[in-house]
């Protein structure tokens, strides 16, 4: 994050400002809400990325109709611990937390709960799904596919999204453990950064369009991909691959959502391809009850020896211990709820313009 | 592989041997032909790491009482969907299988079915028992914990396993995809090949005791780690130890098994850390019905589709298309059940060193 661009403003004024937004894209009050709270949540964990950056983009879907603000969002298969959804080209940011609350309401009933979605679009960051399972004390689980851009070991066509695979497991003492992390070695976000600061990639995060490993994030832009987890097959690109490959399965051939290099981009100026396979982006999402298995208290107990254990790891320098899973996040969370979200101007100009253009309050920063 | 010093035998004789083997620790004849079925068929798939080279390593664990041939395996804990099982100490090559048919029964019934598993031990390749569930039209998984080898990112201690993840999706008109991984940057078995054949290594597998990164494989004897998938920080090495987490918290915290740096090693000569959290190590398994979620014949589909266009994608280089996961494996078991299984002959000095012990008839490559 670059420290000179960046103002900081309140949570609840974002918030609110964001919320007005869907306001105006027609979404009911409840879902307006909801879809706020779940770009704040990714702001608040430091996931800049994912969180009201995006918010444009999500009003340039809508003003190309690829976005339903008044989605009919039904269960269109079942048994006790399955379902699919249809999301009625919904926000994914609203159509995945009500499907994650169909697989609670199941793992509530029968132990586990499990639900594909089609046919609906980007979900904000998996962490905020997988997070609602938490308090239920049950071990969450979210996936999505989306917009191509990686390519598969030997090939140098994008045929994945960043696909990220998401658990969030409850503790005792300690914050949850949260495993959030994209299945290509480098999230398109850090590529963002590298180039708006003109600093050159490392080694295994992008190749050029004829496939050759590149060490400049602009070859992104000039038709070439992202790298799947691994970077090459010598050091187990064979595997980020399969990782994107179930998640692209689990979310969009499992539910009937278009898959691989059909996924609909999110970039409101790319046409999704002709010839759909399926509806939509999907995901997939889950739950399981801690004491489906054991009961809480003992397997509480267990994980907090877990967190203590492996924080207490030798390290190889002593300015840096092992870094749990989910733990910076949750440091961010707590640091912005205090000081107030951090955006870089850029983001601050789009928010504005959006201002502008539904006649809202601009963003301030008093 | 190395050809020079190989040689093949027929599946079934190997199979027969293997099977006396265990019956010769006092298996019951069901139990020895299910452990054999698993090691051959790690073989017959080309995972030589996971076959019966590690025969003798059992009879080493069997040797120190911490196998148990006549276990009771039995649940402890459960929902429609899920369950908990006491492996009784038996081979995982036995208490797993026990435990994914469990899995699978639950699935019929409800859609979907999970079974985490403590006191056991290793059970082999992941994907013997995923696979269990394509015949049944189900999505199968896989994962287990194992001896402590990998370090997390910005530790030099041996605080995780290799902690393989399964996942198999059932097709149409093509074999099963079969994504199975270690979440470290390479598995075992390739470092004992390097080291066998005195080849450096790639930057990103391996790192000193002091935490240094090495190419020499030999520095694992050395009390050096094996690295988590990425490599370093900068190649995304926090992702595969943040899998590799979610591996040992799924199948050990969850299961009341030892987690961490006490999970029991597989190695006889070296004995299981003290003040152990659990018992044994732990494996975590499961499978959701395909019509859980859509007709199976819309899966298929679009499964086959999914298949033949990735099949199709771009390639960097006009001989190399990209790779189907479990497609290498598939071939593998295809050429082998043809033209016998090929060992190499430190594992045949050990198979005939049992030979001897159990008074069986030696290897026969006739």
């Amino acid at each position: 994050m670059e420290t000179k661009e960046l103002r900081r403003i309140d949570e609840h004024k974002l918030r609110k400002f964001t919320q007005d937004v869907f306001l105006s894209m027609g979404c009911s009050q409840q879902d307006a809400q909801l879809a706020a709270d779940v770009l704040l949540k990714a702001d608040l964990r430091g996931i800049d990325s994912h969180g009201v950056a995006r918010l444009i983009g999500y009003v340039r879907l809508w003003d190309k109709g690829r976005i339903n603000p008044s989605p009919q969002i039904k269960i269109i298969h079942e048994t006790p611990s399955t379902a699919t959804v249809d999301g009625d080209a919904g926000l994914g940011l609203v159509v995945a937390p009500h499907a994650m609350n169909i697989a609670l309401e199941k793992a509530d009933k029968v132990g586990s709960g499990w639900v594909s979605v089609k046919n609906s679009n980007h979900f904000g960051i998996a962490g905020y799904h997988a997070l609602m399972a938490i308090e239920k004390d049950m071990i969450g689980m979210a996936m999505t596919n989306a917009s191509p851009l990686v390519a598969p070991t030997f090939s140098k066509e994008r045929m994945l999204g960043t696909n990220p695979i998401c658990y969030t497991f409850p503790a005792g003492k300690y914050p949850p453990i949260v495993v959030d992390m994209a299945t290509s070695t480098a999230a398109n976000g850090k590529l963002e950064v590298a180039q708006r600061k003109h600093l050159p990639i490392p080694s295994g995060w992008v190749q050029t369009k004829e496939g050759q490993n590149s060490l400049d994030a602009g070859e992104l832009k000039n038709g070439g991909s992202l790298l799947p987890l691994g970077g090459d097959r010598e050091h187990g690109s064979h595997k980020g691959f399969g990782l994107s490959s179930a998640v692209d399965i689990f979310s969009a051939v499992l539910s009937g959502a278009s898959y691989g290099p059909w996924a609909p981009p999110f970039v409101a100026f790319l046409e999704p391809a002709k010839d759909q396979p399926g509806q939509g982006l999907g995901h997939f999402l889950g739950a399981w009850r801690v004491d489906g298995f054991r009961p809480v208290e003992d397997y509480k107990q267990n994980i907090d020896q877990w967190i203590e254990r492996f924080k207490a790891a030798e390290r190889i320098s002593e300015n840096q211990s092992v870094i749990i899973p989910g733990e910076p996040e949750n440091l961010a969370e707590q640091a912005n709820r205090r000081e107030g979200i951090p955006l870089v101007d850029a983001v601050i100009n789009d928010l504005n313009s959006l201002a502008d253009r539904f006649k809202l309050q601009p963003i301030r920063f008093s």
